[in-house]
């Protein structure tokens, strides 16, 4: 019997991760200039040059004989050290699910998101969802053919579910969601019956777009970001990428007459960014690079924005940087009453503005009208009905237009349909993780009553980023919390904040 | 006899122009961001993906295969519409260029470089010529390799000479700068002699970096780009690149005790970014696309910052758009002495600080110095008294340390020997274009005061920029002007200029 040696195979996707990660880089750098800072004229050449490079990244790990390497490399795992074994695993995964779509549909339907994105964007701007529909049934029934392509015996919305989120289904969501629902409805009805809201008066006025950079910085700064490892640019919508862990990018905006939108962006791109930055960087140049899944990594920036940055216990030291920055519109405010203005909860129309109570009602609508369109009980002629009768019933809110309804959201014309359940997914990770934080001792008051959040982000590092792509979501939860991931975490961190806020 | 069919070669050919693009785009895109944005941390990943990308280019473009593509196409020119046969032309001259070098070699070059660029930027802050001396040794030696194997058969340095500027060499260098030194030296020590110098008085004093940045725009604007087709970025030494003629990047500094600096600079990077616009947009995705040569390029960019920027007719518009943005501080100067401060010669220790007259002077120190070093005359470690030498005796000055002398430069440190003269024969053919366009009724001084540049711009974009690298420089000069290249229409300018505004 011959012995296998997996030198050459080792080098062979050794070769392959550094091709990939140069892709990765520069498709980051490409994408990030492209929401920040590229003339008009420049988006068919990027568009070319982007389809260019991920054709080449999807021929590269499609080639038969990389899959060979990657089926002997999985047959003597035992031969591996972890890393590569992680790799193999990762690797295999992704040409998975590369390799199923055929090159030519892939292809189509890449063109297909890309026109869509720009038609959605004037349909939102021009109040006018009939342009936008014929694309939302054209995705649909292209993403249920893809899903058949994936895994023919399952039900498609739930192949999307568990490629957004590793892990999911219809069936572990319908369980998550109906937990919240009992839990926010009741809450939900009892605010609004009080009849009483915090003021937002002293956030009123105008807040110089320069100074909240320099404003935006100090939360990030605070909030513990290697400045050194980290670019801040400017787009219309926020977002986060890195392309190693010592090179993250924020990109976000300002309004002149809203500076607490600022703050609580900041705060939530850097939870993006502080996990970009944590995982290990012996995972740089790998496809182990980056987050899990898109769940684990609204957990961490919903942490940042909301279990940090809404506690009681943070507004002093957080209103202390915009009080350095303003101390005209804001030195005569007090921690209380900015805690009590960052956590007016309401129904509202626009999900990206909800407060933190009633977010979660906003995914629970646009995950069942999903479904809807999947199952094919419903056509995309369907959608602004639907989208009003929910609208109604969960947040007794009327919709006034599509631009402030099934428009309002980037993600259908992107194809991104199972992806937004990942929000409400991950925002309930997170009171997961801080209640075992405490229960392991860490003070999570005292440290952001102190703005001290490092004992925090080494919690978090320690359990969730190093990992990268190595762990998958349930076994990071299952690793960091000692138990599987518990939704009554949080509808019970719900439930005692708003009683308290609100005095139910 | 089979006839040849060119369809399937050309699909090669198209096929590896747009992978070729994408790598261009790409790191065109990283570049700029390196300088411009990237975080400290973030170079080293940088390198790393430059590299690959770099390798990769450079294994396409040298395959075996596209050797024999571009012979055949080569042998049947006639059945080639005109681009593709350019195409040929430039990507077989490019593969022999880059097949040259032995790949490792190539890539042990670019690390050494690589690394050379490093020391450089430390010995210039530390004043420390030893630190960086035995790179220039070994960049030198290296480089007359390479020259062996691009062309055993001649002068390492013309090799260099005429890679950076198609067509040239040492001879034709030597007359050049034998007819610049005949005209420039008498006309240096005239001006010397004279006592007198323009006052730059009204000029001090502190210029807002961000009403600066906002001049920046205007500037180029006035110019000519198409605002839409361009970024401006901030880095601390000023450059343009483009990836298409829709895209172009402008990266370039202010500093808040000298607003001239940045008006000269942007007038000088918006001439590079003029030509890359101009370029035939059919060449956007081929190896047609950009410059073909830094001399033509010089020549663009000196255009605009020189015959046009220190013009006295372009004077009253250029300084009208400085006190829009600084009524405080320059409202009270005239046109004439505004003509006059930025017209000041002098001798000087800073290349790029040096005046119209003097400049070229410093070129030609430059020049002399690397031909010792490249016959062997001379070694590192002979450059700073070399250096002195020439100082004291082309411009009477002397050399106080070589953090402004030999330091000064970025050039050598990245393997650039044989680049300098092209700044100085750019300066050069703009004498000539401008004297063109006046023989041929274009109202020069007119427009210039008009603040009007269209019809000047029509001119060098139907004689220059279109052709993009389909041109070569003798040909574009021979095509634009009629004639060949003739260094006396700079000689002329200089000594009519010069002479005016001294009184000599």
């Amino acid at each position: 019997m011959t012995t296998y040696d997996p030198t050459s195979d080792l080098a062979a996707l050794d070769a392959l991760e550094l091709k990939l990660f140069a892709r990765r880089y520069a498709m980051g750098d490409i994408n990030f200039n492209g929401e920040t800072i590229d003339p008009a004229k420049g988006a068919p050449a990027r568009g070319e040059a982007l389809a260019i490079l991920s054709e080449e990244a999807h021929e590269l790990l499609c080639a038969p004989e990389v899959g060979e390497v990657l089926e002997r490399l999985a047959a003597h795992a035992e031969l591996l050290d972890d890393t590569h074994a992680h790799q193999v695993r990762v690797l295999t995964r992704d040409r998975e699910q590369s390799i199923s779509v055929p090159a030519r549909e892939e292809a189509d339907y890449t063109r297909l998101v890309s026109e869509a994105g720009d038609v959605w964007h004037r349909a939102k701007l021009a109040n006018d969802w009939a342009s936008f529909e014929p694309y939302v049934d054209r995705i649909v029934e292209t993403m249920r053919r893809f899903a058949g392509y994936k895994d023919p015996a399952r039900d498609p919305y739930d192949v999307w579910l568990d490629e957004f989120e590793i892990g999911t289904s219809r069936a572990f969501y319908d369980r998550f969601f109906d937990q919240v629902k009992e839990c926010v409805i009741p809450l939900v009805a009892d605010v609004c019956a009080k009849g009483w809201q915090p003021s937002l008066d002293s956030f009123r006025g105008h807040f110089d777009a320069a100074k909240q950079w320099e404003l935006a910085r100090d939360i990030v700064e605070l909030e513990g970001l290697d400045m050194d490892a980290l670019v801040i640019g400017k787009t219309e919508h926020p977002f986060t990428d890195s392309l190693v862990s010592s090179h993250a990018f924020i990109a976000s905006h300002v309004h002149e007459d809203d500076v607490i939108s600022n703050v609580y962006s900041m705060l939530h791109e850097g939870g993006h960014a502080l996990y970009e930055q944590g995982v290990n960087p012996a995972y740089d140049y790998t496809s182990l690079k980056g987050g899990v899944s898109m769940g684990i990594h609204e957990s961490q920036s919903r942490f940042f924005e909301n279990y940090v940055g809404r506690s009681e216990a943070f507004a002093a030291p957080l209103l202390a940087l915009m009080q350095r920055r303003f101390p005209e519109q804001l030195g005569h405010v007090d921690p209380h009453e900015f805690y009590l203005a960052v956590n007016r909860a309401e129904p509202s129309l626009i999900r990206t503005e909800a407060d933190e109570l009633t977010y979660a009602l906003h995914i629970v609508i646009r995950y069942e009208i999903e479904q809807l369109l999947f199952s094919g009980e419903a056509k995309a002629c369907d959608v602004p009905r639907l989208w009003a009768e929910r609208y109604k019933g969960y947040l007794g809110v009327e919709v006034p237009d599509d631009r402030r309804g099934a428009l309002q959201d980037t993600h259908w014309g992107g194809g991104m349909f199972g992806y937004f359940p990942t929000y409400a997914l991950g925002s309930a990770y997170g009171a997961q993780y801080r209640d075992k934080m405490v229960e392991e001792g860490v003070d999570f008051d005292g440290l952001c009553a102190a703005g001290d959040l490092a004992p925090i982000r080494a919690w978090l590092a320690e359990r969730i980023w190093q990992f990268g792509r190595a762990k998958d979501p349930n076994d990071l939860i299952l690793g960091a919390c000692g138990e599987p991931f518990d939704a009554s975490h949080f509808t019970r961190y719900l439930t005692d904040k708003f009683t308290t806020i609100y005095g139910l």
